[in-house]
């Protein structure tokens, strides 16, 4: 017998946080700009100094707040919290633990700060359940409990590492073989010309769009090296499983759960009718550039950030990150996921009732 | 100046019923099988028998209902009721108005009832908003008082006349030019074999679906004696305006209001990924036959209703009938459906949240 | 007898192209920065002007281009062309024909130098079929004399007439009934302050989008001076059916028939999973305006142009125009529209094949 | 530190097949009923007996064929073919490959005789390219040998393993958390009256749906033992990454590698508009069962085979199969995915053009 043996598949479910030592060091985000999370974060705070004894950080600006700082009965809690500036001090080696308060947008801001290995992620919604925000602030102090004692459900939410190159790429002409295209278009970049102007981490997703033009965008799709297909559209977002549930579901995705190893890919209102989107495995190597023909440029932007132009010559590279975001469930990987699906996208919610609606409920003469 | 002149186009809200004299003869339909609605129809025809001083048309087998029959106090407006049998009684010529208590069905009855001419339908829903029946039976009285004073809001539902014809029919090849086929492919059909088998009028859909086969049916399309496409896939909904909410809202059609004149083509699960739906003009000829190439028959369906097969040599022809089905609005034309789509199908209701979520919020040194 | 009396559908099919009287005056436009249109360029303004003995008009621009001026076997020719500028010259009064040389722009832009009638649109493309421009150049002479002669079929392609409202607009709730809003939200704009800005017919698409932002935009839909829905997401497109083949195809919207009297809503990439496109009937009022928790402005074009930023108490009025666009069939409606829908959207083109693949093809020993 | 460290994801372009010593018995498998194969299939045999010196075994019901007992000149070869009869034999262990001739069916044919470890597979196509048959048979000795030779690249293609119980299932009555459901389901079968009827490999997908009913099907999906959602509509896909070009493409779901370790589940025709398809890793348990409001039974058929009824009580249980189907690629995993998109399914195939046309490609006049 000669034949490749069975597969073996890791149950999904299993992932926990254990802890080889108890966490010391936590950082708390809180959303900016929004007043009703002061009082929130003041009582987290409180309580990770105060009860738990941790070393808590927050940003500089956070601490720097106005309605903070004349907050005296807080004063005591403030002086004991090591602040940090973004892009300034990095921090990004001594956190045990991260604690979001807020929208999804704090887990995308927690995932920038960290371009390498996360820490374990814990975020809290105030108002409405979010995808990424599973915990309810009411039972803060529980929860939190909970997870210092391990054992904790997580899901690894893969990220994407891209890099943007300036460069003189050339186009492969079409779909090649392998055979063909030995050594991929990598050759086809002058090495002295290209440079690398930005390398960063996303976790939902890369979009490449016509930006302020109203000239439909268009731009060649390769994998692994090679010239897969054209965009042409209002554009194509490159989303980890996780962005699935963001800007690419209302562009037609399907939806996938964050623990399938896959990068999607989908069309922004495609010129073709046929152009559905496509789910490829994690670990292939995707690159984005105008398409020699396109009579515009487009413009790229990173988990909605760092919104820039893309150039003839110019190449998008990405592919999957080795630092995945380890985000701790509320309940387990399954019933977070389907939970967040039904009430933030409304997923198959609906009235009950017969559609194929016919005549005979009031008749009983059918022929 | 030789060009045409400019559109005139009615204003469909502008649609009012009026009465030339009092309406004297009323239908009262009724589901069956649902004795929840026992009490209500008790109540409305002694309303409209006692208070109202009406003739009340009720169907035999309704009226012989035993919980109706053992009731007696409701003996004597049963007396009163006008009974009539499906298939052996005709009605059609003398009623002034239509009262259905129930779902969606009741009013689908209604239409198969009026093969021709229909008077107008007023709808009462007792549980949740269906897209026909806008009317609430708790203000049953006030509701039927304001429609006999005449001036309440009408749409004419659009039907669709259907022929099914036994016969040799030869497929034309190809989407032919006018100049071509002056004939069009009626020619193709022996008269002394052809037979029509079935004619009615349809309010929602005529459906060609691959019934208990396993193998995708595969018919073509002709428009006007001309073949338009074939399909490939689970089937074909030809629907009205008011069916596109129906079943072929399931199968990817836009949301057509039943004012504008026109008749949908829906693919079901096509095998073609560019097989948009696509709408025609009300008033068109479209015909539906086996693709001489079908290794299988395919089954029709009328409303839900006379589920039958079709053979090679078989046509469905479907267009525009001068019958519309009058049905009183409980507010007008467009309250009534765009709040039967968002109760019905959830049309557009969502949580409030950026989508686009980014990592800006949290943020202030974007680059 | 009391109810609606039967429909009365008018053949779509039977439009025709007459004349009164010969036609003397022809524009002819042609698609500008496209060198390979010079030649039959040329060659079509010989035959109108020394075989046809026609008054020919063309652009000042157009006549007034380097490669035209130098070739003197063209000047004679040249010198009997009608000149006109663009915003200076009204030539909308004076004009019998319109030939249009080109892609799908040239008839876009001859809908825009007529805001009022149009007279009858010939358009010829030079290379593949568009949806605009059925006429192959091959046999422009013959073409032509079959359209002077008369009796050529015709579609009447409706456009919508946009208003741009800058004044304080004031939102209405929620969907009212129509008891409640007697005068509509009209009321809700302080005459002194509102005044018109931007006035024009489209023949495609008034596109709302999120422009150069990268948060989703949110703008009020309403419809007959009622609020409908609100659309979060990229934006929204308001069409004819002639523009449903265009932007809102790749959107996602059904494909509608031109001489179907509807106005087509699409949302571009919907935040909500249930937000369907719809067809509302021609003659309707719609409106959009910023919602008014809208975090951005929202920007507006118009068939692609005059595209312009909307702010908070903006409004666009939007509604079918009095003015359609005659545009003439190279065969006759139903052929010159499904054969775009094949060769410009590839609909429902497809490899023949046994979709539901199964096992059984192989096998006797079903069981 | 204490938090997860990163991932390794393994290339998935870097499979390929070796063999420990030469293969030495080949199965054959023809599509039967299809004339055009007889010759292909008779060349075939011949160069596998005759220049290869393998042992070929084909079905018994192949070798009997009339037409391949009549051809004298390949009696030779014929008489050295072992044969086996689908059912009786069971050749699953002695078989070094599999060589398919035919459709997407003959793969499908191959997967259900080995429901065991499966022998690799190298399938030719005749006329068009299959998803699932890459090789062209015009080169077939050169692809054989090339095979032989080792290194060729290979994709396991993923398979479901399913089960049909018929039992008293009972439904949990909502998506419950993990604390509140330790045991799952499984104890609401009484084990007396449970028993397993069917259990088999399946390669495209397994479909549930209402068969010759003209209801809606109304089944309940279940993850790892918890209800997850309910299906009002067609009917539901549940399908491989293999499955998802096939029935589930048609039915609106993303095309997924096949590289992907994935299960998609896909509605048809669902009654929610906001049903989407979703995609959850390979591992999890699904489960099927009637809704207990179910009005009709529904229909289950396995990669298009073995169609039967499914009743209140029975469940059908579908996880990922230990045994994928090892899928010789022609190429790579790459070109042969992409390839079979455009040609299979005109996946993006589509005209260059401007869908944005606008006007001003005719005009410099914009304001």
């Amino acid at each position: 017998r000669s034949h490749p043996s069975s597969l073996h598949i890791q149950d999904p479910a299993s992932q926990r946080l254990t802890w080889n030592k108890p966490p010391l060091n936590v950082l708390v985000i809180r959303k900016v700009r929004d007043e009703g999370l002061l009082e929130p974060f003041k009582e987290l705070c409180r309580f990770l100094v105060e009860e738990k004894k941790l070393m808590v950080y927050v940003e500089k600006k956070v601490v720097e707040d106005g309605a903070l700082v004349a907050d005296e009965m807080f004063s005591s809690v403030r002086k004991q919290l090591c602040t940090f500036r973004e892009g300034f001090d990095d921090i990004s080696d001594c956190i045990d633990l991260i604690i979001c308060l807020g929208g999804d947008g704090t887990l995308l801001y927690a995932s920038s700060l960290f371009q390498g290995s996360v820490p374990p992620v814990m975020a809290f919604h105030l108002g409405s359940l979010g995808f990424l925000t599973p915990f309810k602030f009411e039972s803060y102090k529980t929860e939190v409990d909970k997870v210092f004692e391990g054992n904790a459900a997580i899901v690894l939410r893969s990220r994407l590492k891209v890099k943007v190159v300036k460069g003189l790429f050339q186009r492969t002409k079409q779909l090649s073989k392998p055979e063909e295209n030995g050594t991929g278009p990598q050759n086809h970049i002058s090495p002295e010309t290209a440079k690398i102007t930005l390398q960063l981490q996303v976790l939902n997703e890369v979009v490449v769009d016509r930006g302020p033009s109203s000239y439909l965008s268009n731009v060649d799709l390769y994998l692994d090296g090679r010239l897969i297909t054209s965009v042409q559209g209002d554009g194509v977002i490159v989303s980890t499983p996780t962005g699935s549930t963001a800007y690419a579901a209302a562009a037609g995705a399907s939806m996938i759960h964050p623990n399938v190893p896959a990068i999607m890919v989908t069309p922004i209102c495609p010129h073709s009718l046929s152009f559905r989107p496509i789910v490829v495995p994690a670990g292939v190597e995707l690159m984005i550039t105008l398409s020699p023909d396109a009579r515009n440029t487009a413009w790229v932007s990173f988990d909605g950030r760092k919104r820039q132009e893309i150039q003839h010559g110019d190449s998008i590279k990405i592919t999957t990150s080795c630092y995945p975001v380890p985000s701790l469930c509320c309940h387990d990987l399954v019933y977070d996921w389907f939970d967040s699906l039904a009430q933030c996208l409304h997923w198959n919610v609906r009235k009950k009732q017969t559609r194929l609606t016919d005549a005979s409920d009031t008749s009983d003469t059918e022929n």
